[in-house]
């Protein structure tokens, strides 16, 4: 007999799959194709690990991996909202929220307030550790369309304005990130990737 | 000026982003596609996460998630070889050291040394996160071949025994999973998914 707590545990990592197919707007850098949440989700969780000693705080690195890892769960059910779409995020937070009760039900009650935490912390956005998260998660696709040719900033026609309101949680978190992250966005705004 | 050392993480960053075009021969379950290294190394760290509770052993589950998001880096210049492969597997150590030295060697040499020592500590194989790590990587295409009618196994035509070798890591590390992992196996033989 297999214990029913495992089976829930295998149905949860069964349905995680699906991350696979939700599709986010930014594309690769090296092949012309949108990535997907679990590939956007790996980037960003080994990026942490790259730009942790960048944050101007301490911080607990598993805690922010594991955020990471668990942040767009929701877009399983709620399907990914383009951060510029204004429209899409009226009722993104009641979507989401519907999702999560859905994806993280299907755990012993445990485990799915453990995991529940993570996203609700990432989600408030208040300690260092969903700021740190928060920058990965934006850096990210920046990196990607600076990369690619202004990728989703050309192809939006995304403002500069938006782009800094985007990844103000950088400038919270790392003064050596932020002097980065503004000179990236000053140099594509140069080069035409950016409107003014 | 943007340091020069936080510019040599950028650029593995950016690098990294070829993770997304490394196919592996495992099929995701709701699409009929081949899934990537970087959807893989992101759904055996999540799943991680919510199987640390079987381990037979305390492990440092931490350790565990940044060896997952990184074992699979050295496939970027040396591919993916299938497990089964047995020709593509003579000379995978060769290929995978070489291509270890590349893409660790784009960051600081202390932060070179620190990603290396996961990979070295993943391929021994020898500590119980180690170990711990090697049956998340061997369990999840084993679920989605299992939930996806057979997958590789009946595209490849492997036999059992050589699946009960591929997944000996639980064997170690895991009772609970290990009595899973052999009722699946049975199961997916007695419907014809696996080969006696």
């Amino acid at each position: 007999m297999i214990n029913k707590r495992l089976l829930k545990d295998i149905e949860f990592i069964v349905e995680l799959d699906k991350m696979k197919s939700i599709l986010r707007q930014t594309s690769l850098i090296n092949e012309d194709r949108r990535e997907d949440d679990a590939e956007h989700s790996w980037h960003i969780a080994i990026m942490a690990m790259v730009l942790e000693e960048y944050s101007n705080e301490k911080i607990d690195i598993c805690k922010v991996i594991k955020m990471l890892l668990t942040h767009d769960l929701v877009e399983i059910y709620a399907g990914d909202t383009f951060c510029y779409d204004k429209k899409g995020n009226e009722d993104k937070t009641e979507r989401e929220i519907k999702a999560a009760e859905r994806i993280f039900g299907i755990l012993e009650e445990d485990k799915a307030k453990e995991f529940r935490a993570l996203w609700d912390e990432f989600e408030k956005g208040e300690t260092s550790e969903a700021l740190f998260a928060a920058s990965m998660d934006r850096l990210q696709p920046m990196l990607n369309n600076y990369n690619n040719n202004g990728g989703t900033w050309r192809k939006f026609n995304v403002a500069k304005d938006d782009i800094y309101k985007r990844i103000a949680p950088v400038r919270k978190t790392s003064d050596e990130l932020w002097n980065f992250v503004e000179n990236m966005i000053e140099d594509a705004a140069e080069r035409g990737l950016i409107q003014d």
